[in-house]
């Protein structure tokens, strides 16, 4: 993803924030498992994105139904439970966390919102969590490091960014991110926690607008195995702390737009490199005549576990791609698709061309891999990454257990 | 799959049929790669089932546009080679292997369906295996074994079986059938070839209902992988040899249909446990108010690689199963489900329930898991066979190369 050169990466974390991290229990191991981040500052903007999963986790429900996501204040995430399929007692779990964490910072309840990740089916200990809050808020520290640990699961990759952003009326301001995801990770949202914090003074519509384009771009664009969480959570802090307002609609607000794109972009490819096991990162890009078939397409080769495979043996099977490009649009033969596999075109109006196999083999042994796809027709265009399949994700998923 | 009492394993094939293969040089190990079946009788009635891809194989356009569907006499198939993805070329090349078949048996060309499996994306060599079909016609023999074996692909286990069946008026007919798969499989038809023969008399009519209603419930409700194929071709060829005539819409029709039922299902759960790399099968049955909504889930759990690879690891995580369940139904939370896994209730109401975990241990380590999800409502059914993920789907595919 490549950055505009009016972002940069920043040793200074926004301004206004402080995070704290402590170990609940809730990892077998005695890791690192809830975190807190609380902006400092009265007034404090917010938006959030949440995944549209049937199985909605507590916490979602919480943070919708009991929230003002406009204006939320701080941020209590656990992993090494989901706290999804939990019924009533999860809820209430979620909110005796949520509670107790206003009431040790001295906020209101609706201005705290609560994010898990971790095992479905199991019951938060909300209680014991609870039981944390005065620690969480005692330790509150300028450093995010800690509370980008205690959000990982099966995470390997780190996946927090800072960065300065210069804004073109002269102003500065800092934007950073936390982030896990590495499997359950899928569209209309990756599955993955998000928690972004900036210290430039904004409207929470602005807020709202530009994180909901950025997702879209980013969370939205991947995916390590097509599968939909229940706990898919982003939110964004501005805390105003750097006194630099952002004007809606302004070139300002585009710039800064920009710099939260680049951010979440990196972010979400980082997902897709630390997915479960994963070796390589593919890219599809499917063009065509119609929105919904370009999207089908790359959803169904991006989630083809027989591309997916053949990307983690680097194999140059491009029919593999082919099968999923018919499976996506049924009835619709003869197709007229055209393919290139890192720029070499293997298949022209429906069917195989001739093509350098050494050029070929070359491409599918690189550490991104870009699958372009034409469909007949023009207009429209998809983009997705998504992760290679491999014996680990195997490993990881058959031996991570409830 | 319980078979019904008036059908039972035969050593006899079905009278009318002969069968050959031969090994074209399509496999590299030099295996039996082409396989002929033939009805000597003229007469003989047929009926033909197809996958609906866009990308769709020459060999299917072939037959389904050259041939007289109700009145096959014969079909070649090959594996080795897909002949999918290969334009105006691959249907030319199909088309000359049909007529030297044609040529060779001295029927018409519409008489005789051409079948492949293998490789997508290289044109099948059709110049080689029309040069073998005089040989293929002179060696013509009354076993099916070889046949069965030339049609393999990545199959370990055998995929054949011949039945007796006793009609109620008396009548007692035999059918048989050989069939491939092991991955590439999925919904709206496995990816798989299956040429079923009978010497029951029967109206073509009679044949495409049958075989119709069978399908849907075999081939259509099995998935090892997601992977709607290109080639997808199941044939029925009934050659009248035995000389008992079933009357449409009698009780021997239902009769015989029940055994054609049970025929199919039988090879589609040998797909399943052949799954690539399979060790265990997965049945999923769902039960709710609407079919939409049971096959969404159904299909979500049958091909959730989180599902698939706890299967594999018999792993009692119930919770990706919710997981599943919710990303088939976005939007629709809060959702009143209830998830049993070998009988053992897990979920009701969409939380957990306390189960006995030593229970739970020994069902998903069973060599099939039936998974039963209850959705609201009543009066819809969908039911699934699958396989589980494990080291060997990757290591098969990711090392199955053009």
């Amino acid at each position: 993803v490549p950055c505009p050169t009016h972002v940069a990466a920043s040793e200074e974390l926004p301004a206004g924030f402080r995070w704290s991290a402590l170990a609940a229990g809730l990892k077998p191991d005695g890791a690192l498992d809830v975190g807190l981040v609380v902006s400092e500052r009265a007034g404090t903007v917010s938006a959030a994105r949440f995944c549209n999963s049937g199985v909605l986790a507590a916490p979602v429900v919480v943070t919708r139904e009991r929230c003002n996501l406009a204006a939320l204040r701080a941020v209590i995430a656990n992993s090494g439970n989901a706290n999804a399929a939990t019924g009533e007692a999860g809820i209430a779990q979620a909110a005796r966390v949520q509670e107790a964490v206003a009431a040790a910072l001295g906020v209101a309840v609706r201005e705290v919102a609560v994010a898990s990740t971790g095992v479905i089916g199991a019951l938060l200990p909300g209680e014991r969590i609870a039981a944390c809050a005065g620690e969480l808020a005692a330790t509150l520290e300028g450093d995010a490091g800690n509370f980008a640990q205690a959000i990982r699961t099966t995470d390997s990759l780190e996946k927090h960014l800072e960065l300065a952003v210069t804004l073109p009326a002269g102003g500065i301001v800092r934007l950073a991110a936390q982030c896990k995801g590495a499997g359950m990770i899928s569209p209309r949202f990756a599955t993955m926690l998000c928690f972004v914090e900036t210290d430039a003074s904004m409207a929470a519509e602005s807020v709202d607008a530009l994180l909901g384009a950025a997702v879209r771009r980013s969370f939205d664009r991947i995916s390590v195995d097509g599968q939909l969480s229940t706990n898919d959570t982003v939110i964004m802090l501005a805390s105003g702390a750097s006194e630099v307002w952002i004007e809606p609609e302004s070139d300002d607000e585009r710039a800064f737009g920009e710099a939260l794109d680049a951010l979440l972009r990196a972010l979400a490819l980082r997902i897709v490199a630390d997915g479960e096991g994963a070796r390589r990162i593919g890219r599809v890009v499917v063009r065509g005549g119609g929105q919904e078939a370009v999207e089908r397409v790359a959803r169904a080769v991006a989630d083809s576990p027989l591309v997916k495979t053949a990307l983690y043996g680097s194999d140059p099977n491009w029919g593999r791609v082919a099968q999923a490009v018919g499976a996506a649009l049924p009835g619709s033969a003869p197709l007229a698709f055209a393919i290139a596999i890192g720029g070499v075109a293997v298949a022209r109006a429906g069917a195989g061309i001739p093509f350098e196999t050494g050029a070929l083999a070359a491409a599918v042994a690189a550490d991104e891999v870009l699958y372009e796809i034409d469909l007949p027709g023009e207009g429209a265009e998809a983009e997705l990454f998504f992760s290679d399949l491999g014996y680990e994700y195997v490993r990881i998923n058959a031996e991570y257990t409830t």
